[in-house]
């Protein structure tokens, strides 16, 4: 019965969202690798009558050099189906006047050219990696603990994922670091932020019910998919399991 | 009504213990300097008929080290008298056959120097500051995430203390960083753990009751002190608040 119930799902969908690391490519040392089976697939939903849009959490790269990445890897795809935080903080910010003091990625920082960053109101982190050091940590729990309504933004929360030499601590540990050192809780920006996956459902201009997304963290994928009344299926790559390959769905 | 009671109190007291940073002294570039008014108040302190022990988060330095320099700033101290959670560390580590990957400063390193410490299967961090790099919080989140059963101790869960140049990170932080990222909660080692106020009421040989313990962190030496039945006085130097100097009383 469970399994009639998952294909009558299956039949409704309209339109397919599509996590990138862990489930197209893994991160690694020369910008990753695509995972077997993934250009294939992307390929097959292309020419299926779903609509086909890309949500990462990826704060490491702009949109644009992420996208061109994937290009090289051979996966058919363009800059306006791809979706990730910090064009969406560039808006936010943009929109309540706040002038952020940045700790991300350095190939971020573009994202962020055209928003006034002096005199600081609030901080924004992002996946910053080997510049999460002791030193711009602290500078960031300065400008934090110093603003009278210390407003504090993470693009993402993930816990950590998975490059070719093993796990490596993602954005949402530093959260939790400057949660806990300012007592703030921090605003999230991208996955599983419910703002952000309406976005894209209103970008396909499907109901979410009709959509599907695919990930490869349970919390931040598929549980923040859900939660926004979307279907949500991990896949057994990436940071899912070491071992396993392949695209396994789990209803 | 309430004065009278509180001098009351003061008459019954039979010990006194005193944290360190931020009380007796500012911590700095070169050690950090006597708060004006300190090492008068320790002399009187001795004078008294009270007993008189020193109890300090304080992981930059060994216990021998640290005492010296509080020597050469002109207080009358001995090492018996100073309980810091690397020696407490030492001892529960021992006592439970746990062999600790080690996130703590150099300096404090030789606590540990008698400890096994291949093929871990905990992690100790403590106020590592600088050493609390990307890389070196990633390592100690792979063993961590790598055991069966991750058992993480922290050398305290202060979130900041005050240093000349401003407000600095202290271990709390990481500790909140790695619980998050591994899904543990953390066995904290120094204040405000009872079993370590117990320890030095012990070595004392006097009831909660009648000890006071004075310190410039509310929820670390005040809090934790009247958690296990003692009187907390919070003085108003170190961390307390930046322009305020001397000793005040707040009953």
């Amino acid at each position: 019965m469970a399994a009639t119930s998952w294909e009558d799902s299956v039949k409704s969908l309209k339109g397919v969202i599509l996590d990138m690391c862990g489930v197209l490519y893994d991160a690694g040392e020369d910008g990753g690798t695509p995972i077997p089976g993934s250009v294939e697939a992307v390929k097959r939903l292309r020419a299926s009558d779903l609509k086909l849009r890309f949500c990462t959490n990826e704060t490491q790269a702009t949109r644009e050099k992420f996208v061109a990445k994937l290009q090289r890897m051979g996966f058919e795809i363009s800059v306006s189906e791809v979706f990730s935080p910090a064009p969406a903080a560039v808006a936010i910010l943009k929109e309540r006047g706040l002038r952020p003091h940045l700790l991300v990625h350095d190939d971020v920082v573009p994202e962020f050219d055209h928003v006034e960053k002096t005199n600081p109101n609030c901080v924004v982190i992002g996946d910053a990696a080997e510049k999460f050091s002791y030193q711009n940590l602290n500078t960031a729990f300065r400008v934090l603990i110093g603003l009278e309504d210390p407003v504090l933004f993470s693009l993402g929360r993930g816990k950590y994922y998975k490059e070719d030499d093993g796990l490596n601590l993602d954005v949402g540990v530093y959260m939790k670091a400057l949660e806990y050192a300012c007592d703030v809780e921090a605003e999230v920006i991208g996955k599983p932020a419910p703002m952000f996956f309406q976005k894209v459902l209103d970008d396909m201009g499907i109901p979410s019910h009709e959509s599907l997304m695919i990930g490869d963290d349970l919390v931040n994928d598929v549980g923040g998919a859900q939660e926004c009344g979307m279907k949500g299926v991990q896949v057994r790559t990436g940071k899912y399991r070491t071992k396993v390959r392949g695209y396994i769905i789990t209803p």
